[in-house]
């Protein structure tokens, strides 16, 4: 069952959906032409199809070892890694002063998104590597540039980010691995860091460390900690690999999916660093690049929810199955209204997901190419909607594919389970889905909601244009609109954070749920109302958005009857 | 983090909510007193908390294997289903004239339960055994019930049930097993069989396999097919284990989870077997006992949601993260609003659970008791509602449980995913979701809807009952029921099946939301509208109930909608 890249939903959303034209008719973006991302786009798919998603399964059956100190990847990785690098698809969107192709973050994310469906435990690797390049580009002194942004740009070598300890994981400034100023303008680093993806690997010449540790006049909590760029190997005075850092993989993490990607637990041992970015001020400097990370993670979602779903729906294809209960039926288990009923839904949040997706990436590349602070705060807005739904849209439809194998998605040969497997961690790492639920009601509102008001109005003006053509879809879009809106007004005028935080996740559930339905009636706009988008939208609009209601009702609820059980309760 | 099992919840729902004492009061159970009750209960979760919940981790660390055609099970298991059947808890609910101890089937499924919670792929051996010996009890000659139930009811023997073939899942109809009568009251069959969960072991004397087979003048479709008893071991004429039959396991399943549950490919060359019930009957005697079974599976689901809830709470009240956002907090995560959301969410549903399982276990004693035809629709009504709810509840706790451990949940040395991996099963295997969705809005139907008007009047009548003591939460659930009442004039209205079918799913979803609330209103009425189970009724009536309305809506969109994208549409 091979992956095909959805390159029709790409030039749809492009076209006629989100105006990826703005973005090209940027001095910025100027050399993102039609033919450039045509180009771009059948050449990403190619790969993807040919190259990537044969290594799938590698990735799974024969997982990433440690052996003797050393990570051996997945059959096949080196090859695939190898590919993605020469293609140039790790840094496309780097700067082209150090190699990079300078493309929008559109772009960037159609390709991830194709990357992430072949094969998403090697995606995960050049996904680190475009976080690393662009927090060097923005922190880096020009030395540090010079020496690590041509070779992570080529491919030769590739980043990870260390953040998390023990006893520091959603709480990272709880961390206590330290930072020791050598006096030569490098510094030693120890302690330990756990869940490195990628770690270590057997295909790139180093690997560069980033990572978050506290200096003997760093304060506590998160405002004490620096950045430091500590490399595997040491550079030459050519910029070349030379000794090997005091720094090794104790041992990889056995894992529920994702067995291709290494999970390193890794210790420093006075291991040289360079400082990136300003004393104490590592937790911004990594920011930077974790608020891309997060559209990164849930573009790893929605390309997961792809694979399965066109997994599932070959399946279903092919798979004989009881009476045809509809006339004209193939005789195969499509046939069937809930099956069907499974692969729509599928298809149908797929999009939603895509389209809010590309939307953040644009609102990413506007504020780039224009400096607005409404681009930036629309960004900023969607980022965690796209980190959180993006990713339970991954596991839900990856879920959904695995009942649509009935038996034979419990059997792993069928590869469904992997997909289920594979994408959990996503709702987790990069911040949990908790995490970002958090940061919509808590920091991205504290604009007192303009961003999001901006947003609903945009949506209600799309519902009032399209009342007349579409009155059987804009009207439930309106209505749901209106009632987002009374929600985030009802969360700015609560006082206390934690009554937001109470409803935080279906907040972000139902608000995700109301821009996906504006997303499919622009489609359908688009379509003049008729034909397989706007059939697409009707399904949504008519029997998934209607969840919004449900989920905004207990948004609303506040935090006081979250603690009405005592923990002696809960546990009773 | 040790399993306990949830006596109190037993204790509460059959005392003050679903007053088990109409079951105690029937001559039928007249021996299932309050004390013997109490006695059964404590002596339970005894074996479960101390035998079988340590063995859990076992099953999927060193799964069963085949070794030159011997199945090897898991560390422990040998014992740990030593404990179950010396204990009698194979047979509890069993004929006394055998051997079993005749006790109602609410008992009968809180052993279930605690037993599926403490190691769920363990626990599925004795719950196929229980259906057979069902099957046996209403079905078999005085002969074979001689021979098979004492051994079976003992547990010195074990059953399983031979249904799929490799072309025949859902469509049973379509298998094509061959059965020839040998003309000695025997007969030869021939066929290749899949999925047959603990198709072999190494701990009871003989395994049991009913096998459905065609005769050569059994028609074609489900009507021409006969169910077959075919022992590993012919009995000799004492009844002991004789000559090996004309049968192997071909090979055994690698799956997502449920390692431990011996899933096997089973080959029969001309084994000898014994019909059971009469000739080309041998649906109608299978369902018989898939009805219980389906019961058991969706208590399945329940226990390992339990499992998964105290896994994960354990896990919140230990882990020391971030500051303490509340007053008087314990420095935990369960401090935080978001993490005590999930796992109130999880106790919630749990409740909910619970209650409509043990509902539907005492409507099926009190039809068994009193014979009564309305105790018996209603047993048939909640049948596939506990089926798919339950093991959608144990998917959604079990998938939440994974999220409160954070970055730990993806890893697997902590249990979390595990307890995910394997219950995912639960809602595919003896009829996937989808097939209890069409079961409850087709056949449970078809009298009109009488059943279902017969529960909405209960549920509107304890609304009524309890505006006046608790406005708060009688009155949304009595909307709710309204609304469910109108979602079954509807589909009962439908005239194409499909129609009906194409949002079955969404209907069962929003029925169990509606129930759950039911049982959560009686939960806090039978508290006097203050205390954790009020509390916990006002959590699940404010915040999770209002998700009916949604699903509700789909429920009654109908088929059209689903069609409207053609197959090449899907695939575009």
């Amino acid at each position: 069952m091979p992956y095909r890249a959805p390159l029709s939903d790409y030039r749809f959303l492009f076209e006629k959906v989100l105006g990826l034209k703005q973005v090209s008719q940027t001095d910025r973006f100027a050399e993102a032409t039609p033919d450039m991302i045509e180009a771009i786009l059948t050449e990403a798919a190619r790969m993807c199809e040919e190259v990537l998603a044969p290594l799938q399964r590698n990735g799974d059956l024969h997982p990433a070892v440690l052996e003797n100190g050393v990570v051996r990847t997945s059959p096949g990785f080196a090859d695939g890694y190898r590919a993605i690098a020469e293609g140039g698809w790790v840094s496309m969107g780097a700067d082209p002063a150090h190699g990079g192709m300078g493309l929008p973050m559109a772009l960037v994310s159609a390709v991830n998104d194709m990357m992430g469906a072949a094969c998403l435990s090697l995606q995960l690797n050049p996904l680190m590597t475009q976080g690393q390049i662009e927090a060097l580009e923005n922190h880096a002194s020009d030395a540090l540039k010079d020496i690590y942004l041509p070779k992570l740009i080529s491919g030769e070598w590739c980043g990870t980010m260390n953040l998390t300890e023990p006893q520091a994981g959603s709480d990272v400034g709880a961390l206590s691995t330290k930072a020791v100023d050598n006096g030569d303008g490098t510094y030693a680093i120890t302690g330990q860091k756990i869940y490195i993806s990628w770690g270590d690997n057997d295909f790139t010449e180093n690997v560069c460390h980033l990572v978050l540790a506290r200096l003997h006049d760093g304060g506590p909590g998160t405002k004490g900690i620096s950045l430091f760029m500590v490399p595997k190997y040491l550079p030459d005075e050519d910029g070349n690999p030379g000794r090997a850092n005091d720094l090794k993989v104790v041992s990889l993490e056995h894992k529920m999916g994702l067995h291709g990607s290494p999970t390193a637990v890794m210790q420093y041992d006075g291991a040289t660093g360079w400082l990136v970015g300003e004393k104490h001020d590592g937790m911004r400097t990594m920011f930077t690049m974790m608020n891309n990370a997060r559209l990164g993670v849930g573009i790893q979602g929605l390309g997961v929810a792809e694979g399965a779903y066109q997994h599932a729906l070959a399946y279903a294809m092919e798979r004989k199955q009881g009476r045809v209960p509809v006339e004209g039926g193939t005789g195969t288990i499509i046939d069937h209204a809930d099956v069907r009923r499974m692969l729509t839904t599928m298809k149908a949040d797929i999009f939603a997901t895509r389209a809010i997706a590309l939307a953040c990436a644009i609102a990413i590349d506007m504020k780039t190419a224009t400096g607005d602070a409404e681009w930036g705060a629309r960004a900023a807005l969607l980022t965690p909607i796209v980190k959180a739904f993006g990713t339970d849209t991954g596991i839900a439809v990856a879920e959904m594919g695995v009942q649509v194998h009935g038996g034979m998605g419990f059997i792993e040969e069928t590869g469904a389970a992997q997909y289920s497997r594979d994408v959990r961690v996503t709702a987790i790492y990069e911040g949990t889905n908790g995490i970002q639920a958090m940061d919509l009601v808590g920091r991205k509102l504290m604009d007192g909601g303009e961003a999001a008001f901006r947003l609903m109005d945009e949506i209600e003006e799309v519902a009032e244009r399209t009342r007349s053509t579409l009155p059987d879809l804009a009207e439930p879009v309106w209505e749901a609109a209106e009632t987002l809106r009374e929600t985030v007004e009802w969360m700015v005028s609560q006082e206390k954070l934690n009554d937001r935080f109470a409803g935080s996740v279906p907040f972000l559930k139902g608000f995700a749920r109301v821009l996906g339905a504006h997303f499919h009636l622009l489609a359908a706009e688009a379509e003049g109302g008729e034909g397989p988008r706007s059939n697409l939208a009707r399904f949504y609009i008519k029997r998934m958005l209607p969840e919004y209601a449900g989920a905004l009702a207990h948004a609303r609820e506040g935090a006081e009857g979250v603690y009405a059980l005592s923990d002696d309760e809960l546990a009773a």
